[in-house]
């Protein structure tokens, strides 16, 4: 991971390919360096689909090692949903692909003429570019597949459907997984829209080739390693919750804690939780066979596992086994409590290239404005295939939920910086209201995870029906993401790292093994101290201001049953967050 | 105009009425009536189509009297479609009315009910709300003709059509003219869409058994009075320009000056404005009998006569005769130099309750999406239906050319605060870019119409292709602009009060003679600075800095045909418009 890939598809005679030294961006990883470039090399008022904003994939700084649980790469850009910045992160398996081959990032910037259609090939041999005209419009699965046949069944891809393409705002980026399926996406944020105006249909990576990254003291990395996946075994979070019944296991546990968005967060306990759950799901899928449930990682060199696949009722392979905010986006925010039909929801977000949690809350908002009855999955089927089919009213719901609310005049939406909540209600788990509220991405769980502590008793245990403490807690593990998120690391293995303090020392140990340095506890605040404040001070320069750091008036207002609580938080306390 | 009409559409039984002194609010009018109450009344932060934000209609200072020009009026309100606060003026007949029934604003707050509406009807006797259903989804032609078969052929309406019903960002509020035909729209800013979250049709009002309202010294009214008209007389803009080819006298000459944006603000002459022109639009009026162009005022009282009437082909009423912006909107900016299309784009927007300029500049930016060819006036007809119908389409359309450019991913979108710019290329006449950039309103010419001074040479001279001096003028235009926009005076006055020191003495001396003060030009002054200051504070806390007091980049980089400018103001000068 010496070099960063800078290509250029506004070039006078067509995209033009570099490969540059780090430079200022040397030791950065993820986040931390998807973050640097944008905020250093983007307008911050530049319009999102213009030719000044850069599309930046970089892998975390372990990505390519042997280290477990490395392979999350982080996207970044100029968000067209929020106008912000944005860090998008994925699993599958290019990350470790691109750092195997010794990119620390690929920069893609400028603009190509209107309709033009490229494809980028990275191998050990190089870069080229190729027109990809026969791409266009096709969905995530047939594009991996024609790739497959064009580079063979090892490589990885990062691509974009329709939604991309048509530059959306709900428009994803997938990166394929283990099987070679576009399952794993950068969801947030319209990322996909940014490669759609550059007119990149797909980057196929092939790490053929290449072996392991090498780190500076091979002995104790391999034994941090085994520290690190240990504690992770050990913890009963990453070692049995989310092994078992995936990330889905937290269906039962939100919805008995009444922070379950229902019906376009209108009430916060869903009536047909159960048949949505894990639990649920877990059975179906060891009902119709195939490998069941909860055998597989995102990524190669995954120990947690928490995904698997979702076949039909003929057996047939749908989709990968849909994640929590997803079976509670397009099931319980949309009073759908049919996991078959969440599941075909699944697979059309993914084909057509959409984010999930995004789509789900856009239905909702739909639905809320009279397009159809919430707990009508037919209904929500059809809709989404408009965004597929790219009408007119496809077109705004793959806008997202603020562009759909306006449109309809909506007033319940439930948004901050344009982006849709994600699957707990702020009024009933207030520290992860705090988040929303005041992350630099838009609405977003993953900023600043305070569900563990509020709801799930990990690092600590704050009272999720109130205000006090909230602020801290969101702030602390913020700055602790935004580190993580620089690593590679799947962010899952911060409940280990909270609870076990021999487990957070094994991931410093393994950093400095790598890197033949000594990291500290400090040193990783630091990280996640600056990766934010870099991006509030481009937030800022967008023309953010701490109105921004707020949630709608009716989460203030409205009581969320069945503990009627508002939220409660201070706008003085939200803007103390970034004390520091 | 010593009562405030308070009305509460959300009141437990149904709307409740109030009327209320005017406490704070005694001595204000027109625009420093309605944003007084904006500002001190509404959260900046709610929801444009909340409860929390109110619709505020006022009439100004001087309506209801007998000087000439005075019935103009203000309608305010948090705006939906640049969600800062909103003046939006208009004229037609029930300025006049409302002051001599003696209510200085009527205040609509709360929200019934979804589905509900009503109708208000106010007269000497007082005021009813009534049910309204079996208007719904109507026309404001067809409400406005209900109205007069109900309540006389006198009465004057303030009504939206189903654009606002349906809430959409460009949806208009009409008021009837002196034929009671509702052709005259408090236009920009989605205030008719406020008026639809209320839930209410239509105000009907009724002044009979009202006098004009009395000036304390009459002789010396009538006398300013008279000063003041001849002065306008006097005036070759609005003695002469304006009576003889309305407000389209300027499309031959701003497309000379090179300022006339041209499909989507491509370029900045159009090939087809000599057939648009307001010389063409009189002849072809002229030819088609009945009154010709430009004999007409919008309003009782108004010497200035403007408008006319614009026959069809078959010498049938059609519409009102089209203003200069709209014209442009639905002309050049898309390429079309039909004036009978333009006419029936006018009398579809006036009939659905829809700002003209907000939907030339839509269906511009659909026609650069690829929705129809520029040039295609069947098609732009047909868009415009779709707003009429609620399509999907049709209500991306309605939603203004913000939302549309995020829905169909286009980067060219000439919006300031979301709000369309006018009939005015900010690269050819730097002047105008300036109050486009700077004023409260989101991209508006009537803010501080720069254009008087940068090619009309009214009011001194400054080089419209050049960045000096433009923040002078367009501060000093703000300033007596948002004083004018008070009084109830046309804004046209300013042609002769900029360039004619006696009757700028006659209007203060107006105002002085009806109020039995002595007024001088520093408090005309310090009542628009006081206004402008209110407005930017509720700005700033609904969250806007001075990155949304900027042009879209594409203007700093694209050069305009035929001068080849860029627009050249500094965001420095620009951050010093209001400093003062």
């Amino acid at each position: 991971m010496d070099k960063i890939l800078r290509i250029n598809m506004g070039g006078p005679g067509g995209p033009e390919i570099k490969t540059e030294p780090l430079g200022d961006y040397a030791g950065l990883g993820g986040r931390a360096m998807t973050s640097a470039i944008v905020a250093k090399e983007v307008p911050p008022t530049c319009h999102p689909l213009s030719a000044a904003n850069k599309l930046v994939i970089a892998p975390g700084m372990l990505s390519g090692t042997t280290a477990a649980m490395s392979g999350r790469i982080s996207v970044g850009c100029k968000s067209p949903l929020t106008g912000g910045i944005k860090e998008s992160n994925s699993g599958g398996q290019p990350s470790q692909m691109l750092a195997r081959l010794g990119y620390a990032a690929i920069v893609i910037e400028g603009k190509p003429e209107a309709d033009k259609l490229y494809k980028i090939i990275i191998n050990k041999d190089g870069v080229k570019i190729e027109p990809a005209d026969d791409l266009k419009m096709l969905g995530n699965y047939d594009t991996v597949a024609k790739m497959s046949q064009l580079y063979g069944n090892k490589v990885g891809c990062i691509s974009i459907g329709p939604a991309g393409e048509m530059k959306l705002g709900a428009a994803s980026i997938a990166f394929s997984d283990m099987e070679q399926r576009p399952t794993r996406h950068a969801g947030r944020g319209g990322v996909g829209a940014v490669m759609g105006s550059k007119g990149v249909k797909v980057i196929v990576v092939d790490d053929a080739g290449c072996s392991a990254r090498q780190p500076k003291d091979p002995d104790k990395f391999r034994d941090a390693n085994k520290a690190f996946v240990a504690g992770l075994r050990n913890h009963a979070v990453t070692g049995q919750g989310l092994p078992a019944y995936g990330t889905n296991v937290l269906t039962n546990v939100i919805n008995e804690a009444g922070g379950y968005p229902t019906n376009n967060f209108s009430r916060g306990q869903f009536e047909g939780a159960a048949k949505i759950s894990g639990e649920a799901q877990a059975e179906l899928e060891n009902s119709r066979g195939g490998e069941g449930s909860a055998t597989h990682g995102c990524h190669r060199g995954c120990v947690i596992r928490c995904s698997g696949t979702f076949y039909d009722k003929n057996g047939n392979y749908l989709t990968k086994q849909p994640e929590y905010e997803t079976v509670w986006a397009h099931g319980g925010n949309c009073g759908i409590d049919d996991l078959d039909a969440i599941a075909m929801l699944d697979r059309m977000d993914d084909d057509f290239g959409l984010d999930t949690i995004e789509m789900g809350a856009t239905i909702a908002v739909a639905m809320e404005a009279g397009l159809a009855e919430f707990g009508d999955a037919e209904a929500a089927i059809n809709l989404v295939k408009e965004v597929g089919k790219g009408t007119a009213l496809g077109k705004i719901l793959g806008s997202g939920a603020a562009v759909t609310g306006k449109v309809f005049g909506v007033e319940r939406v439930p948004v901050v910086k344009g982006q849709s909540m994600p699957a707990y209600d702020p009024r009933a788990v207030q520290g992860i209201g705090v988040t929303y509220a005041t992350t630099t991405m838009g609405a977003d769980h993953t900023a600043g995870y305070a569900v563990a502590t509020n709801i799930l008793g990990v690092g600590g245990s704050v009272d999720p029906l109130k205000p006090e403490g909230q602020v801290e807690l969101s702030r602390n593990l913020q700055i602790a993401t935004a580190a993580i998120d620089s690593t590679g690391m799947c962010l899952f293995i911060a409940f280990a790292i909270l609870d076990q303090a021999e487990t957070f020392q094994a991931l410093l140990d393994l950093i400095s093994a790598f890197n033949g340095q000594e990291l500290t506890a400090d040193d990783v605040t630091n990280l996640g101290k600056s990766v934010l404040k870099r991006e509030r001070e481009f937030n800022a320069a967008a023309g953010f201001t701490n109105k921004d750091d707020r949630l709608p008036d009716y989460f203030k207002q409205e009581p969320l049953a069945p503990h009627n609580v508002t939220f409660a938080v201070s706008d003085e306390d939200l803007d103390n967050v970034f004390n520091f």
